[in-house]
Order: C-alpha cells, then sequence, then structure tokens
C-alpha cells in the first residue's frame, strides 16, 4: 500500500510530543507537567447532561437531521451575544475544534510553498497542520510583550525579496502555549497596524483567554481591529471550547473576513459536511441557559491554586539564572534555560527521577529550534507534586554545573 | 482577500445541487423528490436523549475529554460486534461522516492529477472532494449489475498509457446514490479480482446497505474480499450512521489496510483531532444495547411504502419508454429517458408544475455528463404527493413528443 501513498502524506511527520509522552507512559508515581489537557474535575457534567438530554428530546428533528455547513444559526447567535457584539451569520463559521478552523483557513490561503509566519516558540498542532499543507514556516520570536516586530518585519521582507508569498501570521497572544505570555495591548496594535500596511492576515487563535486567573484582561487582537480600526477582515480569530467546557464536544468557532469564511465553508462541505449538530445546539443552550459565565468563575478558581503553587515553587526551588514567564491564566508556563543547558538531555535526566515536561525544542518548525528551554503545565498535577516536582527539576539544573 | 486564495481554493466549485434546492425553495406547494436526507420520523430521539443523558453523567470526565485520533476503542468494539468479526483496532478508523474518511483517503492517496475512477453517475458529494484534492476523475458506467468490468479496464489501461497513476476506484454498491442500483454478488467478485490483480484499491462507500426493505442482502465487497480472498487491504469500506441513525451526530468509519489506517488518522490529527467523543459514545451504546437492529426494523417498515408507491406510480404513470431502476432498499430510484429528452429542460418545465427532481447531470465528473437521465428521492414526500408527482412526471414526458 505504501507505494500507492501521496508526496504528502509519505513525508509528513508525526507528533513527537505523542512519543515522549508515550516513553513515560509505564514510570510509575511519574510527576507529570507534559500534559495540554484541561482538568476534568472542570467539565460541567450534570449541566451538560441535563442540557443533551433536553436537546435531543424535544429538537431531535432538527439537531439529528443535517445542518448547515457555515454551523448552526442559533449557536451563532448566542456565539454573539456572548461577545457582545453582532457581525452577521456570514463572518463566522463553526468547526470540529479550533485546529478544524485552523486546517480550513490554510487550505484556503495557502498553496505549497507559501509563507506562514509563526511565534517561536508555537503550538505544535497547528504547526504539522501548516507543514502537512506545504507551508513554508518561517518562526519570528517572542519577547516578553509578544511577537518581536522588528523581527516580523525583517522576515517578512526576506521572502518577499525571495519571491515567497507571506500568506498569514499565526499568534496566539493569550496565555500562549507554550510560552505562557499575554501579548501586551501595545503591541497588539502595532501587529494589526503592521498586518494592515501589508495585507497580511493574521490568525488569532484563541483557546485560553478566558481562562485568567487575575490581572486586567486585554482585549483580543480582533475586537481592536474591529473597536479602533473598523475593520473585521485582517483577523481571523478561532475561538475554541475545548479548555473552558470540554473538548471531546469538538466545539470552535472562527470569526473574520466574510470572503474567507465562504471558502472556508466551502471546504468544510467537502471534509466534513458540518460539525456535531447535538453539541452545537447544546453549546448554544449552554450559553442561552446562563450557565457560562458561573462555569468560567469556578473553572478559575479551580485552577489558580494551581498556577500560584506553581509560581511559588519555581521562586522558591529553581536556581537564580532560569528564567520563567509568570502567567496570570491558562494552563502553561515556558523556562529559559541557559544557553549551554539541553532540554531535551535534561528531560532524559528527569525521566529517571520520575519527572517530566516537555523540551522547548518541540515547539519550533524544524530547523528553526531552540534546546534551551521547556514547557511545564500545571493544571494536571496536585499540589504536593508541584512542589515536589519543581524542586527535583531545580536540583537537576543546579547538578548540570557540578 | 481574494487575491490571497489558493489556487485550488479559487477553482474550487460549489455545490450546483444547492443551487437548483435553492431555486426551489419559494414554490408554494412544491412536491419535491430532490431530497436526500433521511426522515426525521425515523430518528430514534427518546432513546438517544436518554443514552445522551445516560453518557455525559456517568461518563463525563472521558468522553468530554480529548479522545483517541483513531477514535473511541469502546464503539470501535462494539462496531466489529455488530459486523460479527473482529480485524483489530488498527484497521478502523472513526470519522466526522463517511464524507470525512472519503477526504482522509484521498489525501493519503492521491497527488494532484492522479486518476480516481468513479461510477458514472455517482455520489456528488465525493466527487467535488475528490475534484478539491486535484484528482484526475474518470467515470465508469454503470449497467444493469454494477459498474462495466470492460469499460474499467479500458480506462485503466488508457491511464496507464497517458502515464497516470490510477490510485483508487469509488464504488457504492448497495442502493446506489443516484442510481438506485445494487451492484450484483458475480460482479463483485470480478471487481475484486480485479482490483487485486492490478493493485488499485477499492473505496466501497456504504451508507444504504442496512436500508434493504426487500429481498436478499448482498455481502459487502469488503466482507467477500476478507471471506472468500483472505484480504483486509484491497478494500476500504466507509460505513456511514446518517441515514440510519441521524446525520447530525456525524459519525461514520472505515476499515481496511492498517498502514493506509494509519495515515488517514495522521491526517485526522491534522484536521479534527478526534470526532464528536460524546455521540461516539453514545453510538457505543446504542449498538451495546441492543437498540440497532428493531430500530433498523422499525426504520425499513417506514420506508418500504414509500418506495412501494414510488415503483407503482411509475409503472402506472410513466410512458412505457422510461427506463427505472427498482430498487430494493435505500433512498432513490433513477430513470433513463431517451436520449433526446434532456432532464435539465425538463426539470425547468417541472419546476413549473410544482415538481422537483435532481437531473441526472450533476451527478457525473465535469465534462463527462450525460442528460437523459434523473434522480427521484422517495423517502421525503407523502404517498399521495408521490402518486401525484410522478403522474404529473409522465404527463411532462409525454407532452415533449407532440
Amino acid at each position: 500500500m505504501k507505494s500507492l501513498f501521496s508526496e504528502t502524506t509519505r513525508t509528513m511527520k508525526s507528533s513527537l510530543i505523542r512519543e515522549l509522552v508515550a516513553s513515560t507512559r509505564n514510570i510509575e508515581g511519574l510527576i507529570s507537567f507534559a500534559g495540554g489537557f484541561p482538568s476534568p474535575k472542570t467539565f460541567p457534567k450534570e449541566t451538560l447532561a441535563a442540557l443533551y438530554q433536553e436537546v435531543v428530546s424535544n429538537e431531535g428533528a432538527s439537531v439529528l437531521q443535517y445542518g448547515a455547513s457555515e454551523g448552526d444559526s442559533e449557536l451563532k447567535k448566542e456565539l454573539f451575544k456572548w461577545e457582545g457584539y453582532d457581525l452577521g451569520q456570514d463572518k463566522m463559521l463553526i468547526t470540529v475544534g479550533a485546529t478544524n478552523a485552523i486546517y480550513y483557513m490554510t487550505r484556503a490561503l495557502v498553496d505549497p510553498g507559501d509563507v506562514v509566519i509563526c511565534e517561536a516558540p508555537s503550538f505544535l498542532g497547528s504547526l504539522v497542520a501548516f507543514e502537512a499543507l506545504g507551508a513554508d514556516l518561517q518562526a519570528v520570536p517572542l519577547d516578553l510583550e509578544g511577537i518581536d516586530m522588528n523581527a516580523l518585519s525583517e522576515k517578512v521582507e526576506a521572502c518577499h525579496k525571495a519571491g515567497k508569498k507571506v500568506k498569514m501570521i499565526y499568534t496566539i497572544p493569550d496565555f500562549h502555549n507554550p510560552a505562557g505570555l499575554t501579548m501586551s495591548y501595545v503591541r497588539r496594535k502595532a501587529l494589526i497596524e503592521y498586518a494592515l500596511a501589508m495585507n497580511i492576515p493574521i490568525l488569532e487563535d484563541n483557546p485560553y483567554s478566558r481562562l485568567r486567573f487575575s490581572g486586567e484582561p486585554v482585549p483580543t487582537l480582533f475586537r481592536i481591529a474591529h473597536e479602533e480600526y473598523r475593520n473585521n477582515s485582517i483577523v481571523m480569530e478561532v475561538v475554541s471550547f475545548s479548555k473552558i467546557l470540554g473538548p471531546g464536544m469538538r466545539i470552535a468557532y472562527a470569526k473574520g473576513d466574510s470572503e474567507l469564511i465562504e471558502r472556508m465553508c466551502s471546504w468544510q462541505q467537502k471534509v466534513n459536511i458540518t460539525p456535531d449538530c447535538v453539541s452545537q445546539r447544546v453549546t448554544a443552550r449552554f450559553l442561552s441557559g446562563g450557565y457560562m459565565q458561573p462555569h468560567l468563575d469556578k473553572t478559575c478558581d479551580f485552577y489558580r491554586p494551581y498556577l500560584n503553587r506553581m509560581l511559588s515553587a519555581m521562586a522558591t526551588s529553581l536556581p537564580p539564572y532560569i528564567q520563567y514567564t509568570r502567567p496570570e491564566g491558562g494552563i502553561f508556563t515556558w523556562l529559559w534555560l541557559p544557553e549551554d543547558m539541553n532540554a531535551d538531555s535534561l528531560f532524559e535526566k528527569a525521566k529517571a527521577h520520575k519527572v517530566s515536561f516537555i523540551p522547548g525544542s518541540k515547539f519550533y518548525p524544524s530547523g528553526q529550534e531552540k534546546f534551551n528551554c521547556l514547557r511545564l503545565n500545571f493544571s494536571y498535577s496536585t499540589v504536593e507534586q508541584i512542589d515536589a516536582g519543581i524542586k527535583a527539576l531545580g536540583q537537576m539544573m543546579e547538578e548540570f554545573y557540578t
């Protein structure tokens, strides 16, 4: 069969993280900071169980039937209400999770060889999708306020000089996965102005912005473009319910330019026909029933102590030459190690000490890796495990220099 | 934004059927034989409502979480039980409806310009997906027993002579959409033997085989290859629950060669991550609870009178020079008109008489159309509408020659 595979399928990479995680699966008593799943303790099971029952029983003739490829109009209506502004149904598409929206946008814009700009580091799941569609991935470093604007414009200029088309800028501005960073308001405006000037669409990946445990929210790139630049086209925002409701329901939405949404919907017709109509309507009823805000408050209350414990454990137990981000939400933090400390080697050592994390190199396009960094998840371990695991990591780092 | 669209997205076709159906939307009192949706009266609403409630309440921590990209192992277990033979989990992939499986298989095998053989006529939804992925679609006519084997081998030979790679043969052997035909057992064996000899995988699209209202079932291509040729690789069978449970749940599965399944799963990771985990588990519980067979019996009992009425109306009211298929199940029948009678013109005339159907030309790859044929659906109208609509159609055909 292999001889019949298409070119892209033959060369497609599998997830390195999957293999890493598999390599620690049988370690008894493992303290894992490697995961990226939400805690099942946050799922509003009973409310959802009742809503599923109601929706299928009362609206079965509609939700068990084929739905519109653009998504359930009732869900779209509730989403616009939730966000506080109605863009019109033709500017929104419901998808099977955020990755699905990212895939459609990439299909709609990118011919093999076209450039997609991503942040360095960035979310691996999106990077492999971009690469599988033949994108030339170019990574631009992050500083403490977000994507480095000078590096971005240099990179775009170099691409243009090389005769390449730059088709989009992919960013995760809130509680970045893996870097834990939130892009500053000033940087968001600079990025929008740059994108408008260069006519390069921004893909704003937003799975975490509503998981804010402290501090003031920064408006999304989409909202800033909408409110301050009267522009609904330059940013395509993708919002996922995976981290705030339940990833098993596979509900996300994209909003932005109506022409682009129409083409993404054309791809949806050919790939999925429509997302699950039952879970779409249940999500609509979860919003219209007023369950979302109390649920989000509860979820943030649940995660907050884990983040706080992680921050204090890092302050106490990591050597002073380790830099790390101090997020106000999300589920990840990110460590910068000294340049001569390789996190891939540290991973092997930590595994022997029954601690795991994801080495930072896995979050860069091939050939553009950094090795002195790593990602820590704080939503899956107990607070005692956080203390013990970070203490062990700190000791391993110290030993590196003895 | 348009200037940024990728090449395939710019040239992609939208569904002609969608536009046709839209053109009849506001006709009051329309008798429609155009649809392809199952009747919502067949949806087992109350059973599903209870199962959704139970599954989310009792198994929420699992089904609301990210699931495996290859699909829920509990559902796969139940599917193998249902089918009566266990191939092993690595030979099955759960997908977001059948189109999704067809898309992944095409992505896994077809480079732009590679040939996909389809039947003429064939299911438009699949044809547009093949074309969007750059396949060179080559149509092979059907006779009363299924795909014409001489025409098939001539077509494949011609493709090979032209230096083209033939990557798969796409067939709908049971209650074919749109042709209403069921491929004979003898023809199935001939097709499998040919595919084995030529090493060309068969994509067996199977949404309707369990909607049999009379007569004896013919084993699927997959089962014949499995049982009589001890081969699990040459046929990839795609089974959908859209016509036998509810299309809104978006559940289908593909089974076949494990290497190919693995690559299709790699695409699923990049496109959807996983299908809806709640609806997957509900489908598993529907099967394990023993609800499926009684539900199928009831569904067949529901549709049977409509098919019978359609067959007797056609026998009574159509002119003797009209050929039509006499299906024993499914939801479609197909008419062959005299060569000089154009069904696209007939459609316009019928619309004026408040009757609609789909002209057959819409079910062929571009440039390979036949115009003297049409598809009739019998699952959406009342029996009175069937009588009146077929009578009106018969009269219009007679008038064609006066």
